[in-house]
């Protein structure tokens, strides 16, 4: 065992405070990382804030970690010390269910560990996430961080990026094909890169007429502001592929009617209240999907990051000391942030 | 022009009733049909007792028709006097957006015309359905019956038939798949022929214990009485695509959950209530997702007939006199039918 300083959020009301906790010894299969980085993804702050229910304190959050491995075990064959990173939202799941086969382990039938607030399969205790100065994973779910990918930039890529990668490889973005961003925030803003990177004509779909700018900056090719009907009406029937980031409940209707045949609505999170319940004729008249996604598998990580390093993506990125997350939370549930926080884990002292 | 004979609702509360109407003249591209059947679909009542609204009156119900050519247009090539074909749902669509060149005319981008209630594209009336002595439709939207097929036992395959087998042909329903059927009236009891014929292990879910042995003499492998939650749990997570053909508002994360990663759920009918909003979870966990489908392509319908042909499968029905079509209808609404009722023309007189 060793000890880890982290911050952690004790109980429902405190704010994140200095604590230490114990991760455990190196096992045959896992690998030791220093944390050098950790983006703050909304969940975290969900997470604090018990806002889905069932946290267990004191929580410490994080899944968005860059590090460097400073220990292997003894069966570890793919990471030595000295590599370069990555941990996501998952350390480990059951392997064996047909999803885990299909290296889609964020699907388990089991349900994975979460890399903060799950049980860990191996020391029994609860698992503490990236908030921390190292910690200690199985090597199947450690990505390498490619060279030339900017470690602080890339660490939201292990949440955001994922999220949005996968979906869009699912429903097979690219040219020829128009796909449609809700919602212009971390998971947003890595959509539209992605997106554009792959091929695909981008439109982003914001309430935020400052957000529009932004978008053509990052890389769509039209922004609307979808309260707005007359802006919304050359688009009807037009996209194959629309990633809804907007976990708030809201309509999705509109979004569906802009969908071509055999389009697909795509969430990527769930609203606290219910959306309003969809027209069934906007599925009915022109085979439209509504669907949900949920970050991606390992394999799809390491190849998204891959893609990125490719492409020379990453997130933009404001970087904190560990001492304001408090601050940075509050900014993140604000949206005032361009367009992931990402912690210096150095600066835990 | 040619006078035709029918029945008709004169007005909302007004039962079907003799009428008389006149039907354009044969033109180049156009087939007369002598109608010998019309199945009684429950869309019929619907429209007749402006349910959905927007019914314009008289209206000559009837979209499941089987006849026998009586005339051809001069252009004509496909069909001749004699020969025994079908009328479904639609009789034109515009054949020139990019769902009609997809052979996909249910999904005409600017709506198909319906075979009554739509408006005529050449003559500029109103259209008139198949309780009725003949027809007159462009060559494009009839269907060839093939031999070996009863024509009173054919006529709901124009309906029922390409509604169930199109999203079962979509969404690959066949060896190794598990299909899920949710009701058993018109659509759904072919539902179970046509899966079952293509290969899939199929399963009923109904309300009624009374229809379980029924589900099973149709080819269902097991049947499953969906308000009992015992019944359901063996099959949690397990299907590969479930039909819904329940029109009325009812909760869809019963079925969600049924669904195996990737699962669909079909929706194959609107209800006039809306469905209680669905939970995004059961979408998100698996990469579920929600689809809509609307009967099927000219094409399609026709691969149907001949699958059909092939499987020696036909609507289970019960023939009436057009006499009788107000009683029919009645018990149509009550579910007493097993599974629909087909009008007897030839009973017009």
């Amino acid at each position: 065992m060793t000890t880890a300083r982290a911050y952690a959020a004790s109980s429902l009301n405190a704010p994140l405070a200095p604590w230490s906790l114990e991760r455990r010894g190196v096992g045959p299969g896992d690998v030791r990382i220093d944390i050098l980085f950790c983006g703050i993804c909304h969940s975290d702050v969900h997470a604090a804030r018990n806002e889905w229910g069932g946290t267990t304190y004191p929580l410490v959050p994080g899944h968005e970690i860059v590090g460097r491995v400073v220990e292997t075990g003894s069966s570890v064959s793919r990471f030595r010390p000295g590599d370069l990173v990555g941990v996501g939202c998952m350390v480990d799941a059951c392997l064996t269910c047909s999803s885990c086969k299909a290296g889609e382990e964020q699907l388990c039938e089991t349900g994975f560990t979460g890399t903060y607030g799950g049980t860990d399969k191996i020391s029994g205790g609860v698992t503490y996430g990236g908030y921390s100065d190292h910690i200690v994973v199985k090597e199947n779910f450690v990505l390498r961080i490619p060279a030339g990918l900017d470690p602080a930039g890339a660490a939201p890529l292990l949440c955001a990026g994922i999220t949005t990668y996968s979906p869009l490889r699912h429903w097979k973005a690219g040219p020829g094909k128009k796909v449609g961003i809700v919602g212009l925030g971390g998971l947003g803003h890595m959509g539209i890169k992605l997106a554009h990177a792959m091929g695909a004509e981008v439109v982003l779909f914001t309430t935020s007429p400052s957000k529009v700018a932004d978008g053509a900056r990052l890389g769509a090719d039209a922004a609307v502001l979808w309260k707005d009907p007359a802006q919304l009406a050359p688009h009807a029937g037009t996209f194959d592929l629309i990633l809804d980031t907007v976990a708030a409940s809201h309509d999705l209707d509109v979004f569906l009617q802009l969908l071509r045949r055999d389009g697909t609505l795509v969430l990527l999170g769930a609203p606290d209240q219910p959306h309003p319940s969809p027209n069934v004729f906007n599925l009915l008249l022109r085979r439209r999907s509504l669907a949900g996604s949920l970050i991606g598998g390992i394999a799809e990580t390491q190849e998204m990051l891959d893609f990125c390093a490719q492409h020379g993506l990453l997130s933009d990125i404001e970087t904190v000391p560990v001492q304001k997350v408090n601050e940075a939370f509050d900014r993140t549930v604000k949206g005032d942030v361009k367009y992931r926080f990402v912690i210096d884990m150095k600066t835990l002292g």
